[in-house]
């Protein structure tokens, strides 16, 4: 294997996603330093763009120093106190991992399940804080990456606001790629990956917290237990609040990277890249049915498809064949999907007609 | 200010440090999945590479997907259960923060202090050892960046060792500029940043966990407070024992960066780099006395210099200058040495001739 020069590859799986051109150059520009006049300004451009991207006017958003789930595990331990109950909705495995990330804070975790596949009914939600109304946060996966699932949120931010508690919303896989509004929705606290429909490399995690998290940031009567995550000094750096201090020394290159990632959205426009990825998926769906290749979940998001396998066929040999003949990407099933599914990422740079009809194409002659 | 082609800088604060071409140029080739069998194979060389840096056969030495921050959070959260006994050297910032973290994984944290710019005498640590029996590990930092101190470490291990303790080392500013020998000086568990004296931009930070550690983490009753940072988990993903198990999306383009640097450093030669540097801190030091301007630590690193601001000089304004005039960048004193140092990184690709040259030329001319 010349691991020099590896081979390119068409990514077509859960992430990370087709990086352009335009953002690989940006990474790679000379490196400054973290408090450099010149990276403050770009790094303070970078937090605008993403309030742009999810939708907010929340000062405290940025991108977190580590991949997608550094995002998550920073939401909860600023926002998680022990002995703290919360709620947390698990129809996949980034539900679970919530779930667990949310107990090794200290919490008493309620769940509300569904099967692997389905979405959680937002009824089903309200009855859990009716059950636990001393629950402080309810924690939510919009766009689940083992199952494909796309939960709706519209609504369920008043709902959870009712009870008292905060909004905490997984959309690694959705944002830039499907709707997703904070300020509107009502999110308090939300984090993405960069890797997905950004379509920059990984490495950077996405969040912004609302003015309800903030409030409960400076209730805490204990640190958050991480000192790389904790909010009230990423504050000081990320938003010059007080005087820029130092934290940690921020992934220069990276958010280089970032930066321009937003920029090309931007450029196309947040609502035209939306109906993009739905056109991709629409034409994907299309043409796997026509191959007999059915869809698992019940209300499949657009930018990650989740498929069952058909009978008889060999999944690894297939992704084998993918990867080898034409250097396709496409994802395994994870969890208790292992061996009976793929998941066939359309994410930003990558949710194209070409790709698309690329992809049937080789399925087609690799299923023959 | 043109932030779309910022000013190139000469980085020689404390860190980040300048990144040869060679690595900017690994860091923008196509992204690719991080469970592509081409990826695996880049990692387990990544990996290969470190354990020749930290001169070490430990199997656990990994990149964590964060700043060297993380990789003290990495350390801790790994090796501490709450209510543990340890202690912590503090003689700076970093040793300040390592006891704050220490104390976040629910530690009992008792401190061996010395004045900033002092390093920690050994029998100062085997007293404290006696004095506090069950502790459990005793946290150092090698090159304490905030005062430029030098700590000895030889013989340290095996001390520790004799009281039933681990050895958790910083070396986030010598692995790669000064001696960093893991196995023959007995460290348990270690952490540095890819930004200092490995120059690669920032947004890694290499660990190993030595077969004490590793034990210890067996033994563990409960899980670390960190899902990101676990390394029972890491682990998998990093070595591949018993399969490689998806974790979280590493950060590909990072890591090919890193094989690059470490390519780098070990084609010129561990022991030929470490000389580069001593010779480097040598050439600085003697331009700066001639210049009247004295070394604050009482053993200087060669890799960061910390020097006293000469009376009635305005040290933000001559640090502006080099900034604006020589496009130089110098660090500012940190925590009580805000205002009465600087700080002077030569890491890496930045510790040469041409760069100190460079640099007290400019000196002289802005102090003039």
């Amino acid at each position: 294997m010349n691991t020099d020069h590896p081979a390119e590859r068409l990514l077509m799986g859960p992430g990370p996603s087709p990086v352009p051109q335009r953002v690989l150059r940006a990474l790679a520009a000379p490196t400054i330093g973290h408090l450099d006049p010149q990276y403050i300004a770009i790094l303070d451009e970078t937090c605008e763009l993403l309030r742009q991207v999810f939708r907010t006017r929340n000062p405290l958003t940025f991108p977190v120093s580590g991949t997608g789930m550094a995002g998550m595990e920073c939401v909860a331990v600023n926002l998680i106190e022990p002995g703290d109950e919360v709620i947390v909705c698990v129809n996949g495995v980034f539900g679970s991992r919530m779930q667990d990330l949310m107990q090794r804070c200290g919490a008493t975790v309620h769940t509300v399940e569904a099967p692997w596949g389905k979405v959680i009914p937002h009824e089903r939600i309200a009855a859990a804080l009716e059950e636990h109304p001393a629950a402080k946060l309810v924690g939510i996966v919009h766009a689940e990456t083992s199952t494909g699932a796309h939960q709706p949120l519209e609504g369920l931010g008043r709902l959870v606001h009712e009870h008292g508690a905060l909004l905490v919303v997984d959309a690694v896989t959705s944002l830039g790629g499907h709707d997703v509004r904070v300020d509107d929705w009502e999110i308090d606290a939300i984090y993405s990956g960069a890797q997905k429909c950004l379509s920059c490399p990984p490495g950077l995690a996405p969040v912004s917290f609302g003015p309800r998290a903030l409030e409960r940031m400076e209730r805490r009567r204990t640190k958050p237990q991480s000192w790389y995550l904790d909010a009230s000094m990423l504050r000081k750096y990320y938003t010059g609040e007080g005087g820029r201090l130092y934290h940690h020394t921020a992934p220069v290159n990276m958010t280089y990277a970032l930066r321009e990632a937003l920029k090309i959205i931007l450029e196309e426009g947040l609502d035209a890249r939306i109906a993009r990825h739905a056109a991709a998926h629409q034409r994907l769906r299309a043409g796997l049915e026509e191959l007999g290749i059915r869809y698992i979940p019940e209300r499949s998001l657009h930018t990650l498809n989740c498929v069952a396998v058909p009978e008889g066929v060999d999944e690894a040999a297939i992704r084998r064949r993918l990867l080898e003949e034409y250097g396709i990407e496409i994802g395994a099933g994870l969890g208790q999907m292992a061996g009976k599914a793929w998941r066939i990422g359309l994410m930003g740079h990558g949710a194209t007609t070409r790709n698309v009809d690329l992809l049937l194409t080789a399925l087609r002659h690799c299923l023959a």
